[in-house]
């Protein structure tokens, strides 16, 4: 344990956790020590470009709070969320897909009926949205809990604008449940692309990198059924310019659908809309638990 | 950059930095996606394992202020910043070794006329510390700025202990320049071993991995001289139980001194002590700036 040098530190610090009583702690600590000193051997990092690293993880680590998640977005950016997404959600042929969970999640958020109108306020065209959840074998799938949220057409998700009184107020968010036929619908707003959050140390990242911060437009689901294996996954709009240069690296040719355009009339939920409007349909297939690779 | 999967998702991400007009960023940052992301497949790390990653680096950055850097901490305890200090300071034969920095520096401490009680109310046993400054021939470096600092007898460091009204006092550390004859000498407190602070997400890793987060008893150096490679180093106690487990992995042979003790009576300052007192005497040799490997 003494006179260490950048050959043998490795193996000292992985004799240091001989004592750990968690065996998979020790083991994801071992890799992560393992690739942590081969990255800085292999690229001889210097004691500047080190410290460099300490004041953008403080960065990192001050932009965010309740509201603002940036290490998920670090991790969106440099392909590690997809990466884990990837390796922990193979599903059996015929499945919808998973993609990132993304940094905008909210718990609790408003339950809706079949129909409602989610938006709450949220600026966008308006855009009904409807499908079935069935599993494998096309069965409906009824009881099912939707959740859904996606950003206005300013690209802000309500979590990124406090109201005037610095409230925060659920906006193109909300959960519902599939009928006893496995339907769920909702009208909300035209998804449309956005740069992520890149006014904070991951966008001054991106932009050294020469990279844009743009994703294509999506709505996210996160759907659970009880006996079902629950999905996280988006939808993306057709013909989206970043389609194929999505900043987080999760766009699925499968969960590519039309958003079709109407002409202002009678809409999807009986009522006259004066202003055009949008309708995407999109079926979910869910694996049975028992399904699990 | 469509349907990536855990295999492939790398080569996009690396793609991704195409435009990358910073030669040196794009190579580090290609080194560190790859061993990420190779990381994350060797553990398959799962989903709910990448999410506790996610709050440990939130508590790291939230405790992190201008008193604390946890992220300084966290690179210590993995053994990151000996690898880095060791891989930067290949010196010539004969010069004094560094040691990692440790996240207590202070900018802009006090300076002190060598002989000068640099404790300032800092509690411990009486300490008076002496050597010179030379070169690798032995010439006297006149004029070299020494820095350093140290823990108290209860293991605090001056910025871990604000004073009464908030504020935060320059104790047991400072400034000194050598003499003609490249000597300095000051008085202290007596170095004590002492626990990293590890009230916060980095002690809960060292408990959960089974490790002490205790150091060896140290003085820290930082000298610089015109024409000189500045050195980072500790002086560290013969004699300390935690000599041979540093939770920061930083001792180094020869950079155990001993701490002299002798019984109340005349110290070296010309004072009468009516306590028991310490001598460490230590020299310290520099680089010359052509000598740089």
């Amino acid at each position: 344990m003494r006179n260490l040098n950048e050959d043998t530190i490795t193996q000292a610090v992985l004799a240091s956790m001989a004592n750990c009583r968690d065996a998979r702690l020790r083991t994801v600590m071992t890799s992560l020590v393992q690739h942590l000193h081969a990255f800085a051997r292999d690229v001889k990092l210097s004691e500047e470009e080190w410290f460099t690293a300490i004041r953008f993880l403080t960065l990192v680590g001050h932009i965010t709070d309740d509201r603002r998640q940036e290490f998920i977005l670090l991790s969106d950016v440099l392909g590690l969320s997809m990466l884990v997404t990837a390796q922990n959600n193979v599903k059996p042929a015929g499945c919808t897909e998973s993609t990132v969970f993304g940094p905008f999640y909210v718990e609790d958020s408003p339950a809706y009926d079949n129909g409602a109108d989610i938006s709450n306020g949220a600026q966008g065209e308006p855009c009904f949205v409807r499908g079935h959840v069935r599993d494998r074998e096309g069965m409906a799938i009824p009881g099912a809990t939707i959740e859904v949220w996606q950003a206005d057409q300013h690209g802000h998700y309500d979590v990124q604008i406090p109201g005037p009184d610095g409230e925060h107020t659920h906006r193109a968010r909300g959960r519902l449940r599939t009928s006893e036929d496995g339907r769920f619908s909702f009208r909300s707003i035209l998804a449309e692309p956005y740069p992520i959050p890149h006014d904070g140390p991951v966008g001054a990242l991106l932009e050294a990198l020469g990279r844009h911060p743009w994703r294509p437009a999506h709505l996210h689901f996160m759907i659970s059924a009880p006996g079902c294996e629950s999905l996280i996954t988006h939808v993306f709009r057709h013909g989206d310019r970043y389609l194929d240069s999505d900043a987080v690296f999760g766009v699925r040719s499968t969960l590519v659908a039309d958003w079709v355009r109407h002409p202002a009339g009678i809409a999807p939920d009986g009522r006259l809309l004066d202003v055009p409007y949008y309708t995407l349909d999109f079926d979910f297939v869910l694996s049975r638990a028992h399904e699990r690779k």
